[in-house]
């Protein structure tokens, strides 16, 4: 049995992470309460990404949060990272559960309903799901789904669904009425001037709207 | 135990390959001798390296030949190649063991004695030794070791060795004199007007030095 916890999703993001950095920010996060933690760095090489996850993976040690890596495959298992998340543009999800092995996590992108449901539950381990709002974080997103969309493609699939997607605290209550089992964040931490205090908020009001 | 013939390996240069494409080139070379086929394309997109997999898996079915993916370890994987064959350049040989797991074949290229001392037989299954002489083919290759450098190169590991670099009909008896297990060649099979007779010229000096 796979541990994971979506409440809280931090992706990182080394543009906006930049006065802190990464591996900083996430440690910030994570005491704030941020469950997962994604690294994502699509302009990295294999060497870089290698050097971060593991510095990640270190700052994270201990904490229980479950580190993710990106679709780099080979970084992913280099770090010993938990687990892989891979976008519908990226590799097969039967080839990226093969390459990983049955016990490291997968996570797969879904942006429509009819994605959702014909994700294979015996290869993924969660989707995520979005985007609920349009967002400057992701260049060239898929067309935002709102949160009527989000509560159809969380229907559509048996898997825990991390809605993502220009999400903020004040969404924390719908997101999860729409059945997501937590929400994915990237500038709502990333970049804000006090990670911890960010991730603390959105934390408090997930616990709240759970309560 | 993992079964496969290094004597004749062919590797496929998608340039040199054009007249009559990467897959055709390779039935042909097949029929005249080829006992392994590695694809590298360092320029394809993983979509491409997956397609043009395919169909080279498609066109040595029943032949006995091994199918070798260089580098790319996703496409290996997508396309059930036998083996993956990486670089000093490319990922660490223990990443690469644990995403192809125990039963693929995996090849090294090696081109000092010292980092043939150092390849760990539990890891990989064959070193490509060179390059022998200078070669067009693989721009900016390491400095040729020659026929001296091969044999000193050979006798440092324990492993099976197949030299490559610039290797002709002419060079068959020298190499496997040296200890090769076997030539690889690029463009003395590659774009040859007739890739079915340039393969069977070596094969049939290859058996021709051994007996």
């Amino acid at each position: 049995m796979k541990r994971f916890d979506l409440s809280l999703y931090l992706v990182l993001d080394p543009a906006l992470c930049r006065p802190l950095g990464m591996v900083e920010t996430a440690r910030l996060a994570v005491a704030g309460g941020v469950t997962m933690v994604q690294l994502r760095d699509k302009g990295a090489s294999p060497a870089q990404m290698i050097e971060t996850g593991r510095a990640l993976k270190a700052a994270l040690a201990d904490s229980g949060v479950s580190l993710i890596v990106n679709d780099d495959v080979e970084a992913a298992v280099a770090i010993g990272a938990d687990g892989l998340h891979v976008g519908q543009d990226d590799m097969e999800v039967q080839t990226a559960r093969q390459l990983i092995g049955p016990d490291m996590i997968l996570g797969l992108s879904v942006e429509t309903e009819a994605l959702a449901a014909r994700v294979d539950p015996a290869m993924v381990d969660y989707v995520g799901a979005g985007p609920v709002f349009t967002t400057a974080t992701k260049p060239g997103h898929k067309p935002p789904i709102g949160m009527d969309g989000l509560a159809r493609l969380i229907a559509a699939t048996s898997l825990p669904a991390v809605a993502i997607g220009g999400l903020k605290v004040e969404h924390v209550a719908t997101s999860l009425a729409a059945g997501a089992a937590g929400l994915a964040v990237v500038s709502a931490i990333c970049g804000q001037p006090d990670p911890r205090t960010a991730a603390l908020k959105l934390s408090q009001a997930i616990r709240k709207a759970r309560s």
